[in-house]
């Protein structure tokens, strides 16, 4: 029997509060709160009015606090932005309640993504006898899981990893980002990096790219990219002695993409507009389709998964841990694209294993901390089936 | 001995406040109007302080009326935008003052050239017994110039016209316009039309080019646009049997367009903006480039002129009238480069003729109702001298 409330009423938010729908054995009364309401109203719509839901502007640390003080949930499960972690994680220190995320936290005014800022608050949720599981999405958050599964079942020591993320479907539209895109085009924008040998190494934006022949996809082009669960993994795994993230885009999203930034579209920097103060990605984000209605003629799959090298037994050999998801089917079960459903059924997952304590613990954590074989069990029962096969090579 | 108000500080309206300060003999006293007074007060400077300046809302009519009250100009030179042209007349019919602009009226929620609206001043003008004289730039302007100096010196009749226009020139941007962008977008996104056989063809916006040979640039591809000197052109010389406008536009600068078209950027409806109507484009404008500022490192020129068929003494004949000037001299002139300069000019040129009584008359005007002659005699002496050649062949 467990009170959660979920902040973010975007295309994710909808998918954790269907599957939560879906698992009511654990999830029993279930919130939703959103700056922007008419989202909320949409979603308890679709739910048959079976959910809870407030207007709330996470920004503000009393506003949260007072929702939480009202409703008294075991578990906040965050699905808004990025900026609005440590805020809402203040909150959670303040009324002691449990925290779950999909993304790490980033400074509004700076495209840069760190655990660093996460991670200084281990102590103060140990103090105050709550747990913090960081990054329960897809990727981070699955990956994370394959990674130590593989850990703790197919190898001695693990040596080097590539993760790889395809998007091989198709919205219909010229243009549009599949999460929100403002966090979409600054994870992009930003410069690359992979570790190597104990050193970060740093690369220009999608400058270092390769063929990657994605499992049940086939051949495309990835692009190497920095993402937040290299940060954790190097840190959780210090084995590792080389581990970079790769992801596809077409060029027509390239090209877009370019062109918006050379045009000052993509920039975080306010311009004055008539008078006011406006940041043209936030501008441009107002434009372009919403990543939460995209997905009634998505066609084709998600192809994401972990390529994994190290050995056992004194011999080296290579894993290939992944899921694949078609778009079709998201839509059909829960009125979502794969991309949304792929962040959206893991923070459920990760809710879940905390709720029934089977993810235990006093801090912050990420998803590698704890045992993987009962995140994997759901994975496969709550619509992310995996498949773990063997490589005859590793991607050079 | 005359006072003049040009309204509008853009890049062109620059040139024409520099032009006249050059022809002073003629423009004794001028002034110089804006919505946004920085961009007077920057220009004031680069005149020494010879003009005086004004902040200027011309939307409002009774604020350019209370205006033309305090200066008495002989001559009012519209510069702004097109969206001005009926509130800057009607302050003029209000206070019996003179009239000439460079570019027709549209309405500011629909992007359609059209005369009509002016046209329909013409009585108004008449009964208050001044004169307003219509488009005075390059095109158009000295476009429909060359094609009444044309008719008068080579031809019996004008069957067939073809206007070019080419902008061969690099500014150093990934994209920028080289006059508002709002307005150079609306040019470029609405339907292409042509007048052929008595009849008006619309064709889908970009969709017809060709590859044709600018005089001193060389082959470069034109589209097919609506353009509209077309539509007074047709008015005046019932002769003609067909009339198109061509406009080069680099591959670079088409799929830079279409990108923002895509995504929603070049829209003129408004969408909601964090509880605030804005324009797209006009965001849009306000992150590229200004054109009044990107002079600076401009190359290479423009090539604007005329192809025109006819008889002469039963005998079919071609002729290109047409100019070419250099970015970097503009720059050096008047700090401007030379799309700023080939419109500025000419609406100097104009305001002189109608000043000294060359070009006279009561009511509304298109600048083909005017004698050429003196007019291409001060293109020559003013700094866009032309030439005139015989072709061995039409555009197909």
């Amino acid at each position: 029997m467990s009170t959660v409330l979920i902040i973010g009423a975007g295309a994710a938010g909808r998918v954790v509060v269907k599957k939560c729908l879906m698992n009511n054995d654990i999830f029993t009364d279930i919130h939703l709160a959103s700056r922007t309401f008419s989202k909320c109203i949409q979603i308890k719509k679709e739910c048959n009015d079976k959910i809870q839901i407030h207007e709330l502007d996470a920004d503000i640390v009393s506003n949260t606090i007072s929702l939480i003080n009202k409703i008294k949930p075991s578990l906040i499960i965050n699905m808004a932005l990025p900026y609005q972690d440590l805020p809402i994680m203040d909150a959670c220190l303040e009324t002691k309640t449990n925290y779950i995320d999909t993304a790490n936290y980033e400074p509004k005014d700076e495209a840069k993504f760190s655990y660093s800022w996460q991670w200084a608050y281990h102590e103060k949720f140990k103090e105050q006898n709550i747990m913090a599981l960081l990054g329960s999405g897809f990727d981070p958050g699955v990956t994370n899981v394959f990674i130590k599964y593989a850990a703790d079942t197919f190898f001695d020591t693990i040596e080097k990893i590539d993760i790889i993320d395809c998007n091989d479907g198709d919205h219909g539209y010229p243009f549009a980002t599949n999460f929100n895109p403002e966090i979409n085009i600054r994870e992009i924008t930003q410069n690359g990096r992979y570790f190597k040998d104990g050193e970060w190494i740093e690369i220009e934006a999608m400058s270092v790219s390769k063929n990657i022949d994605f499992p049940e996809v086939g051949i495309r082009k990835g692009y190497l990219l920095y993402h937040e669960e290299l940060e954790s993994l190097v840190k959780h795994f210090p084995s590792i002695k080389q581990i970079r993230f790769w992801m596809t885009f077409s060029d027509n999203y390239i090209n877009h993409l370019n062109v918006l930034e050379n045009v000052g579209m993509t920039s975080i920097k306010p311009i004055s507009f008539k008078g006011q103060s406006i940041v043209p990605l936030e501008f441009l984000k107002s434009v372009l389709p919403n990543p939460a209605e995209i997905s009634t003629n998505y066609s084709g799959k998600t192809s994401i998964g972990c390529i994994i090298t190290g050995t056992k037994d004194s011999k080296k050999i290579t894993k290939l841990i992944y899921n694949v998801c078609k778009h079709e089917d998201c839509h059909k079960e829960v009125n979502a694209q794969a991309v949304s459903y792929t962040t959206g059924v893991p923070a459920m997952i990760g809710a879940k294993l905390m709720l029934n304590n089977t993810w235990e613990g006093k801090g912050v954590f990420n998803m590698e901390e704890f045992k993987a074989e009962p995140f994997m069990n759901e994975l496969n029962s709550q619509g992310l089936p995996w498949k773990a096969i063997d490589c005859d090579s590793e991607l050079d």
